[in-house]
């Protein structure tokens, strides 16, 4: 008997799974239909900013695959189709396009729906030129916004925050970056490192107000002026709100999916949900940190891919377990890298695990090495075994990719000890004789025992 | 009772040892003497290249520590002494500076002699303007003879012959590759990845020739004008020979200390020679290879480094021990990126491991990202099991140094499978959503089971 896979939500979990089952069960055996609410699948929400900023000239370089792609592999994607139910009884959604709604049943369905912006309740959001990133749509019209600019302001300071600061910064537009926290990133990184994040942005000329919260937006005839803080008006004529993201998961709190302790839609390791034939996968979803053992709930497109396949395998048949996070990122605001793996201390120790934090300065190449920049590395350890817990890189070219060696040392359990022996790689122009992360690893160890 | 440390050699083996065993024994327990034969202690032979191409421009650069720093550390250097024997009954050595020969008593020896360039037996190789590198002074004169040369030939095609070409080209001196290989770095890299180099460095004006064995130097009135090839007389101001070297272990040998399969000293893993209280660490020692569980002989300063500290440790009367190595290396050559760790298929086969290798071309960053360049990746993973047992990779800026990751993972017996869903880091300026090392290590897998 045929039957039919309903994906709501097609950008890279919901994809990856449709791709992944269809490559495992053919049209005769599985009807693959996809219903995204916005008009694109597909793309890279990570380069929006490199689009704005110009790094990436055509907002089609983003898209990976089109829906005309998807229909010559007999996946079925309907653009501007918003799914307003799902009934788990009846086996059926209630999708919703311009004013007309239809009803269409599934066997398996995979909930995909992402995430969205944090809106803050401050007076103002909808003046023209207060701007949220998250579609491609919002990328194009920030863009566009931007070629008349003089001035922005970015609040926020995490990933996306810094990344459109960068983005307004290279096109010429003067930027502050302004943000509740003492230092920028410190969600990701510990303050000592986004103190230094920090002080790297203002000597580039990006403008830093750290320890502000945004009261309102400031308006002129409908049109945005401003942000309003506490000492006064600080003018822009662009503001882009980098507030986080949170889960999409009301749809499925509805129909009786289990959310859990996040507020993300519960899944095991097969990414099944709390009811039988329905999948969740992507930043709408838990996923299992392997250091706490707990859920997390983080926006990444690195998970969201992971579940997806994983999701999509098991529909078509086969087995694959999705085996958790540690939580790595990596960005880079102009020319300074940032990057974090697993916890910092203060999150070992919220969840019961005692640590001991060592930070080494170093150098990303050998220190004579003309290119060569300064880098900071902080290794968390438990106390008394020295297994490696998490670590944080910031510096200049070449420091951030580092944190994959300690993720995949972190992901085996190792102490650190025993990785500081590892066989890595060295020559000049890409290290000191002792990778800068081996050093790292040593100290930490040292400190824990 | 002051015991007496002796160190021959004052390079990366030997003053890491001496270094670790004065932090744990102060001077009135244990006097440290080191002999070099040089003038110099202590500095980063991989540098020399880029000290002759001008990249670092003092010689003073290369040179980590001076003898003035070690002697403050309550260690004794002297340079210029050559070790011509060592008796272990006496547990002497005899010493030669200059036409002074004399005799020195010790209670722990440090056996950390290096390696030296391979002489092939060819005529001329005394000529001026004939020149191996391997010590700073070996530098200083080839960047001299560099300075007044249009053109160049350098013979042999691995690390330091791709250095060295690379030096000579930025010089702006004509620069002529000659290797016996059909292909350059055909010892460390499979011959598809071979090719790639040798093709990007004739695109980047390296003239490469490949197959080719140098019969004799061409002579001008006792300078070097060219090698003679069997098809005629390729000319040249400077000819450097970078044919390999080999593990200086003969004084070792007369001695009565093992010499294991590979020519070199044969140690334990707390660096231990067959002779009590001699130990011994570096190029000129063997190390235990972690995948073929064979003794191997590799000259880099990584091994080196850490093969003295552990030896020092020891002596110091810790307990430290070695875990072996993967064989992790790295180079550049202009912008070409290559990288290599573990056992390639052949060598596998060798080893008596049924083996597969998969190719995986990818970029460096996101595909759309205007930095990203071409990579290509080769992983090998044991044939039913799907376990990495090595990789390879040449690519842009930013490729090489991904071979840690993947070193990590075969360091820690991960299969492919598991490895490619690892939280590795994401952001397009840095690599696509799936870092190209997880895709490598999945197809590796696949091909495997």
């Amino acid at each position: 008997m045929t039957e039919r896979l309903v994906v709501i939500g097609g950008d890279a979990a919901g994809m990856s799974a449709a791709s992944q089952a269809r490559r495992r069960r053919n049209s005769d055996d599985l009807i693959i239909d996809v219903f995204e609410m916005t008009q694109r699948v597909s793309y890279s929400a990570c380069g929006e900013p490199y689009y704005i900023s110009g790094d990436v000239p055509n907002i089609e370089q983003l898209i990976a695959r089109t829906p005309a792609q998807f229909g010559q592999q007999d996946i079925t994607v309907h653009l501007g189709n918003t799914v307003t139910e799902i009934d788990t009884d009846s086996r059926t959604i209630t999708v919703l396009n311009g004013r007309d709604s239809r009803v269409v049943a599934f066997d398996q369905l995979v909930y995909a729906t992402g995430a969205r912006p944090v809106r803050p309740p401050i007076e103002g959001l909808d003046l023209a030129g207060v701007f949220h990133l998250k579609t491609l749509d919002d990328a194009e019209a920030i863009k566009s916004a931007a070629a008349g600019a003089k001035s922005a302001v970015v609040v926020g300071g995490g990933y996306i925050g810094l990344e459109m600061a960068e983005a307004f910064h290279v096109r010429g537009i003067t930027t502050t970056l302004v943000t509740s926290g003492a230092v920028v990133m410190n969600r990701s990184i510990d303050e000592d490192l986004g103190a230094i994040v920090t002080a790297g942005m203002r000597e580039r000329g990006i403008d830093v107000r750290p320890g502000h919260r945004v009261n309102c937006l400031a308006d002129q005839q409908g049109h945005v002026r401003g942000i309003q803080l506490d000492g006064g008006v600080l003018g822009a004529d662009i503001v882009v709100l980098a507030l986080g993201t949170r889960p999409v998961s009301e749809l499925a709190a509805e129909a009786g999916i289990r959310i859990g302790p996040t507020g993300a839609v519960a899944v095991d390791n097969r990414q099944r949900t709390s009811v039988e034939g329905i999948w969740s996968a992507g930043d709408c979803a838990e996923a299992l940190h392997r250091i706490t053992g707990r859920p997390a709930n983080v926006h990444l497109g690195t998970v969201a891919n992971k579940q997806g396949r994983v999701a999509g395998i098991n529909i078509g048949g086969d087995d694959a377990t999705f085996p958790g996070i540690l939580g790595t990122a990596i960005t880079k605001v102009l020319d300074i890298e940032i990057a974090r793996t697993g916890l910092s201390q203060s999150e070992a120790e919220s969840a019961g695990i005692e640590a001991v934090t060592a930070t080494t300065e170093s150098t990303t190449m050998a220190g004579y090495w003309p290119e060569s920049t300064e880098m900071t590395l902080k290794v968390t350890a438990e106390r008394r075994t020295g297994r490696m817990l998490g670590a944080q890189i910031v510096g200049g070219r070449s420091a951030g990719k580092r944190i994959d060696t300690l993720a995949t040392g972190i992901w085996n359990e190792m102490d650190g000890l025993a990785f500081s022996m590892m066989d890595l790689s060295y020559a000049p122009p890409f290290s000191g004789t002792w990778d800068p992360v081996l050093i790292a690893a040593r100290r930490a160890y040292e400190r824990a025992m």
